[in-house]
């Protein structure tokens, strides 16, 4: 395969870094949810440790490095999700941790940042103007930046999720993962094109944020003025092209999804799966339920990539009345 | 410690032999539950598996050795999860499975059994008289009965559980078990003795099906006329004696919860840690909120045994309005 910037070594040798709780998620095949998806159905759950998302891969490597070198402090931008894990990794090994988020992000994802005792700075604007913000702290304050997707170590932190795919000796033909940053779906991608290159990679990002999806498509960077869509965790607007170069190595395709099929498979999973997610863990069943012929026959994989979710909001999207019965 | 039916090494052989989609499930701690608890928290989940329960590990064992010995049929009596499990393992070994169940049982639950080719039959009656029907079933057939608690499978296969929960070198001091049949208490309590005999073994039952919990307090079977509670996966009425045996070599104490406290147990674990159980897995979690005092301080687990519910009353149950927030 053509070189990205993720080196497989130091993939393999990130699971001895990274504390077990985040490793060897689940990985099962889920029948009853196949009738209503017309192909084979095994998740990946990354949901079911103490940040309740796949993200403490990649913060575990780097606090360790941070704490190896002596650092005190680390500041990132996030939506929530990065902000937890980094504040859970970077408090068991003494870092005083700084996240900025919009203010507009998901309480129950501030609220848990707050409680793993990181300082939070709330911004009057998108994730794009948080970022700003993280970077302008930074320099400030002569501290280490942590930036999702561009730093390798949260792209080689969600790769061990492609090298435990790899290890199940996989009987799937396919893997979907939801596109963000890019940090998943890189880290996944470079794996299977490594290791299992039989196996497709689609990422899948929401019609309402999709700046990486149609940069990918166009080989070039392009942005967007805002983002829509209750996918708060892959909401960005501002591709980084070194992450770019990287997915057009080791994506098949990246498809775009509407909210109604991601509120739709947010309710399939809590159908059929007993799962609560947060809507961009449910990309990849969108992704299916948008394009059934494509996947017919097929076995995919989708990883579910976090369940912090505000209930309230829950309710309101996936609907309390009781449930449509197969 | 004294014997009890259940063999240490046996169980450790048992891993072995299960299909390991059902081993080394996660066990993490969950601050985010703690504050309304009052104590450490950490949960083992045995619901992110193809049969969203922990009871494949023991139908694995059977289902192995019937097909080792050329059987070709099993039946079983179950509430719902131990027929799913045995519907599951005995299909990937060619056996024919019939599960007998009450036709009050979960939908849910028969759906699932039903859709993994066992034949259901259902009694007009309780689990205590499909358990009377599958004996005359497996009798008038020739076939092999296999009978929850009562059958060293299912104890030995539960007990594996346990085994994670010593392997992760414990931090905890207390493990809090559904109780039923007392597979799952006999199981993990027998580990638990062996190996890790500081740890706490404290079995919960509903006070609306409290049989084995007052055989346990009087050292005796005590049998009750019915049962009344929304945990329908421990309602059983009649202890079987080698189980209470074991029972009371293993198990430190055991408690009786309000359908109320399993309900509150229920809500605060979608709240606080994105999981929807079935009524008995927050039997656990039941028990602090019922006697806060005794485990102010303390480090507990709790085993997270089954997901598998029917999603209309659990909204009835948990609520559907926007839900409380810290």
């Amino acid at each position: 395969m053509q070189e990205t910037r993720l080196d497989t070594g130091r993939i393999r040798a990130a699971r001895r870094v990274i504390d077990p709780v985040f490793l060897d998620t689940p990985l099962y095949r889920c029948e009853a949810l196949e009738p209503a998806l017309g192909c084979a159905v095994s998740i990946k759950l990354e949901t079911a440790n103490p940040v309740r998302s796949f993200k403490a891969r990649g913060t575990e490597l780097v606090a360790t490095q941070l704490a190896d070198r002596g650092s005190r402090a680390v500041v990132c931008a996030s939506a929530g999700n990065l902000g937890q894990a980094l504040a859970w990794s970077g408090r068991g090994r003494g870092l005083d941790v700084t996240v900025v988020a919009s203010r507009f992000a998901t309480a129950a994802k501030l609220d848990r940042i707050r409680a793993l005792g990181a300082k939070l700075e709330l911004v009057d604007g998108d994730h794009e103007l948080a970022r700003e913000r993280a970077a302008a702290i930074a320099r400030y304050d002569g501290i280490r930046l942590l930036e999702d997707s561009l730093d390798l170590e949260t792209c080689e932190g969600a790769a061990t999720i492609g090298m435990e795919l790899v290890d199940a000796a996989p009987s799937f033909d396919t893997v979907l993962i939801a596109l963000g940053g890019g940090a998943l779906a890189t880290g996944v991608g470079h794996v299977m094109k490594a290791l299992a290159p039989e196996v497709q990679v689609i990422c899948v990002q929401p019609l309402g944020a999709p700046a990486l999806t149609h940069s990918w498509h166009q080989r070039c960077v392009v942005t967007t003025d805002s983002t829509d869509t209750i996918a708060d965790g892959v909401a960005g607007r501002y591709p980084i092209p070194a992450v770019l170069d990287d997915l057009l190595v080791v994506a098949d395709d990246a498809v775009l999804v509407r909210e109604t099929s991601i509120i739709t498979g947010m309710r399939l999973l809590l159908e059929h799966a007993g799962l609560v997610v947060e809507p961009s863990a449910a990309l990849g069943i969108a992704a299916i339920l948008e394009d059934p012929d494509r996947f017919a026959g097929r076995h995919v994989v989708t990883i579910v990539c976090g369940s912090n979710v505000d209930l309230d909001a829950y309710h309101r999207w996936v609907g309390a009345t009781p449930l449509h019965r197969p």
